[in-house]
């Protein structure tokens, strides 16, 4: 198998590394695993991965063969896979930062390719007891990062600075938590962060907008969001917020989007398929009348990535499992007026759920000191 | 054509957005831009790009049929392309966070897909004069940026603390320079960074190391990196530092690095090819025999993206022209000791390079005082 996905080669052999235009492969062989990669990262995959075997190129694009050959030449040599049918996530190394290459598939005329990213994604679906333990583990310090986050928010302050300076007082917390021998294994920055994507006031009846860097004020809604990275895994929180006392609307809204998330949290449960999650919360936004406030679906699977799959989703008939994770975050959103969404990360026991994300729920709590 | 990759819709449309699993596209017909997202998108792209139309579907996975059959619909009926040619710069939305849907050439079976990634990169290696001026801004503030860096490293001072730190003031800068309508377009949170990506002390030898949270110490070297974001244009900035006076070892590589940058500055200008560059730098490796300490070529295109090509490689033949914007970083690598590399943004002109990126370059404007 041929994988050359970061998650996935991440999640198979250890190794974190930041894509760029130089292909990198790993391959999955019965008696060893052997990675493909350009000079610049041989001894970073020799010092930090779990590879048997390294074949190097200069550079790419450099010099012909392209780099690309490299990895043939470790198939059909070293490893002699003849005709033999070949496990891949992609046909070939994707084109990412201006890196332009042949197909696998021509190049391996003889081997039938089989995609197999489907195959790692739905093993990633069931985590561990040592995935759970992390993503408890980052739920943990983002809350503590959120906690920084609400109390900074004030009139008239700005987004970005509360948010690094709530990222920096989390980021320092975990330090002395978790002491010298903590690896976020993040490609960011901070290790953790809280923000608002600009999901303030009117704006945030954008669900997924993009950073503006405003101000905010007494009397917006916010829509917040703080993760942890935590040996690469990281959970999902997000909270509605009140910069000052609410109006009587905003805790209308606010009190529905609640009640649409309890419904999802009561319908999580082994037996269950995924699709009767959103079925629940969307029987929810009818009998309130509120179907024109909805958005999206109830929620995602997570762990790795930011998002994963499986999706709550009326379109998702996948099983739900013990040792899946997902976000819960049914969202309300009131065009010119603001959005109303929490999300929180929940692990599938035996019998229901585990809350992961454990900050406030209830609009009192959620009311900045302004 | 149909455009699914984000800087390649950012480019044509103006429209920035996180992409997640649920497909996205825009259609550029003769006679409009049309849209195809998620509803959870569909106020925010009619707000933000320059769309005539939008087609909304409400979720993915979502109910049958799946989403990518809307932007069939809209190419068959709407705009009524027959049997067309059409331009794609991918065959469908690609498998990202667990998405899974079909190619479009499996969908539009009569219509020759043509490849069409490659030409918007193509156009996007010529910066017009407008966007010469976001990377000249972009490096003026990765300059700001990159002093607090300086002034904050300290003997025993954690890379993250400096880094945020230092972030979060330069931050504070920019809000304060560029005022109120300012917008990074940026996805991440902060419109200006630094950092170390744990390049520290032996770790430096990794180019492209992942942040591992170190603490730095009087004797380290330490490879830093600054950016901004400017309306979605960023530069490249890095510096190779030391924590306290360096030794004798130290500089010798370090003049090493600094002459073989100035022989990569002597070799861009109009005429040449990006395949010079890199031919010049080997020349001088190989005459200061140093042959050993090279892990990469000289530089890469950039302006949207942290990489874009044309390359500065011997295998990229491709001429450099006015307009163009590169990093030029060749890195001088000594295992167990330490990696040395400054990265610079330049662009071509008429008559040679104008050095965007002015943060000083020489051995002793870079020993931190600790």
């Amino acid at each position: 198998m041929v994988v050359f996905g970061p998650t996935a080669v991440l999640y198979l052999t250890g190794f974190a590394f930041i894509p760029t235009e130089r292909p990198m492969a790993m391959v999955l062989a019965p008696d060893r695993v052997a990675a493909l990669v350009p000079s610049l990262e041989q001894e970073h995959v020799e010092a930090t991965a779990r590879v048997d075997q390294v074949v190097a190129y200069d550079e790419y694009p450099g010099t012909r063969p392209p780099p690309i050959a490299g990895l043939v030449r470790l198939l059909t040599d070293d490893l002699e896979i003849g005709s033999a049918a070949l496990g891949v996530d992609a046909d070939g190394y994707p084109a990412r930062y201006g890196y332009r290459g042949p197909r696998l598939s021509e190049l391996l005329p003889d081997n039938r390719l089989v995609q197999c990213g489907a195959l790692i994604e739905d093993i990633r679906f069931h985590k561990s007891e040592q995935e759970l333990a992390l993503l408890r583990d980052s739920s943990r310090w983002a809350d503590n990062t959120h906690r920084h986050l609400q109390d900074l928010v004030r009139d008239g302050a700005n987004e970005t600075e509360v948010a690094v300076q709530a990222s920096l007082r989390g980021t320092g917390d975990m330090r002395r938590g978790l002491g010298p021998d903590f690896d976020p294994k993040s490609g960011g920055m901070l290790p953790t962060s809280g923000g608002f994507r600009s999901q303030i006031g009117a704006n945030a009846a954008f669900p997924h907008a993009i950073n503006r860097n405003l101000d905010m004020h007494e009397g917006d809604v916010l829509v917040t969001g703080a993760s942890s990275s935590v040996w690469g895994y990281h959970c999902e929180l997000e909270r509605r917020m009140f910069v000052g006392p609410p109006s009587d609307e905003q805790r209308r809204y606010f009190d529905l989007m609640v009640g649409a998330q309890d419904a999802a949290f009561a319908a999580i449960r082994p037996g269950a398929r995924c699709s009767d999650v959103d079925r629940a919360v969307r029987a929810f936004f009818e009998r309130e009348g509120i179907e024109g406030c909805w958005r999206h679906h109830v929620g995602h699977g997570l762990g790795m990535e930011v998002h994963e799959g499986p999706f709550l989703d009326i379109g998702d008939d996948r099983p739900i499992e013990p040792g899946m994770v997902f976000s819960v975050e049914p969202g309300v959103y009131v065009p010119g007026f603001g959005g109303f969404r929490h999300s929180d990360t929940v692990a599938v026991t035996e019998d229901g759920l585990e809350l992961m994300t454990r900050y406030p729920r209830d609009a009192d709590s959620l009311v900045c000191q302004v």
